[in-house]
């Protein structure tokens, strides 16, 4: 076993502490990666909430990350020593199911080992995530990072940017596009700078107006604000497709009936069980769906993209000693637009 | 004013009782329709346990309804007298926003007057339906009956034949489809008869394997029993596309496992709240979408493709006296797969 240092929770409490942990000696697939930078993601925050008791597995997050590669495994030709690299949520799958097969392993029938707080399907070990100076992956999991993209900012990429590439893609979000990101977090800064970089009529929806500026800045033509009933009822059956970003749980009726017909509203991030009025569907032919994460041929096309288009995430980069703060922070959504933790101090 | 005679509820009975009622003088571009048959839809048991009160205008339900133009007004060009006709849930709307200009007059923003329990545009007064002998309706909203179809067994296309066949239609369905239709009754049956000669690739989902042979009979390739956990299982992702007609409130989760990769759920007929795990839609990439009613450019096409096909429904036919037998019974789901009223008997 390897040994290393990361911020770990051990029960229920949102308050992470500092300590070692151990990381698997490397498999011939593996490669290990010296974590440069790691995403402070909503998912975090939820993992560390929802953890039930002592004893345990310490809980360390982080599912976004970007490093270099410091060693690689005897059957590893991908990358090399020195190489720049990303990681995001999941770092395994069975890889012979239809889903792994067609290269969504997001969708593995055998359900994917997650970065953190996930299975190893190896030796049965619960994963520990980028908080972290040093993880092991196996090769397939880990993607080159696109030269020319600054290493912190990328890191939001391999998580938000993923899950709001997915449906941009899926649905065809392109020039002529109508749409409309509800939400201008992390995710939804990412779904703007996408959407307007794949040439989109990119609008944001956002519950005040004083996001306006930062919203044409990353690329959007309009800010609707969601609280003004006439500026929505105006909106109705307006865009092609609509983005929704939004964490908490809310109403989906008001942004469905901005959808054009046979438009669709895709919800992003994991909402739980969501009550939607049928009728909000029909009256337009609407449809929903929802995205999250992505497989590994989207993830390295993604990376490609936001190579050649420069996007990287609005981050606020500071030191891991001060992930506390962030995570506060982040539960006030007192961020603009992502938190990034710099690992160096932990060295 | 002109006289005729229907069956009527005057309040929240579910016996119907027959009775005289008036109908509007022909407007210009009215015509009246001697009505033959009119289809028993589920709507209209609905409709009637919903009515809450004495005093007001009795409801005479009945919105798929065939018959016999008896005149017309001054400036209708299209029917004269003797041709055979049809006319399904909407007898108007505003012809001026976006959704009626674009031929989807279900979705009217001013909403669409309805066949009965509507208001009428001109007059105010409450829409009286098809279970009664004569119907005046504005000449657009009625359909040319395509010849070589019978009649009566034609009357259910109008709701059920429309509701089925505008999502199979919105969605692409035919050759190579992998389509499920769940549920089998009224809407049930006809979507598998116009599914099977779009050319798709059937499968009827039902909670006992009882109507295999039905299945079989009506164009199906297959039938997967709801209840048997296994085959379920088995059958998961195996569908772009799932028609789900089942009108009982019921969990969409395991109708939206079935789904394949990018592909749809299309709730038909009107269901209320729904709630589902987003999770369902997230995993695979699924949509959820609804359907109800059609505009008028795609009823005329659904009409067109039945008559070339000989599609109608499999009906039970009952002397409209028998309209409470037939209501009771649609409520106990004992109909195989539609009652049509014979309205001669009202003569």
């Amino acid at each position: 076993m390897r040994s290393t240092v990361g911020w770990m929770a051990d029960g229920p409490s949102s308050t992470l502490r500092r300590g070692p942990l151990k990381r698997r000696d490397l498999r011939p697939d593996d490669i290990a990666v010296r974590v440069d930078y790691c995403g402070v993601c909503y998912s975090d925050l939820h993992a560390i909430g929802s953890r039930d008791g002592e004893g345990s597995t310490p809980l360390v997050p982080g599912h976004e990350f970007t490093g270099v590669v410091t060693e690689t495994g005897s059957a590893v030709s991908g990358f090399a020593v020195g190489d720049p690299v990303a990681v995001g949520n999941i770092v395994d799958s069975c890889g012979e199911c239809a889903m792994c097969r067609a290269g969504q392993e997001n969708f593995c029938y055998d359900f994917p080992t997650l970065t953190y707080n996930g299975t190893d399907r190896q030796d049965g070990s619960v994963t520990q995530g980028g908080y972290s100076r040093e993880y092991i992956v196996r090769d397939r999991f880990a993607y080159p990072l696109p030269s020319g993209l600054d290493p912190a900012a990328a890191a939001p990429l391999l998580c938000a940017g993923i899950t709001v590439w997915e449906p941009l893609r899926a649905l065809g979000v392109g020039p002529g596009t109508r749409l409309a990101v509800a939400g201008l977090g992390g995710l939804g800064h990412l779904a703007v700078k996408i959407a307007a970089a794949l040439g989109a009529e990119t609008t944001v929806i956002s519950r005040t107006p004083d996001k306006a500026e930062d919203a044409r800045r990353l690329g959007a033509h309009d800010l609707l604000v969601s609280t003004d009933p006439e500026r929505m009822a105006a909106a109705r059956d307006r865009f092609d497709v609509v983005i929704d970003t939004i964490s908490a749980p809310h109403d989906l009726g008001p942004y469905l009936r901005l959808v054009a017909m046979d438009g669709t509203l895709s919800q992003v991030g994991y909402l739980g069980p969501v009550t939607i009025e049928t009728v909000d569907l029909l009256v337009g032919r609407k449809k929903l769906s929802s995205a999250g994460s992505g497989g590994r041929p989207s993830t390295a096309a993604m990376l490609e993209f936001c190579g050649e288009h420069g996007i990287t995430a609005d981050i606020e980069l500071l030191p891991s000693a001060q992930v506390n703060e962030a995570l506060d922070r982040l539960q006030r959504n007192d961020v603009r637009y992502r938190f990034v933790l710099d690992l160096s101090d932990l060295d």
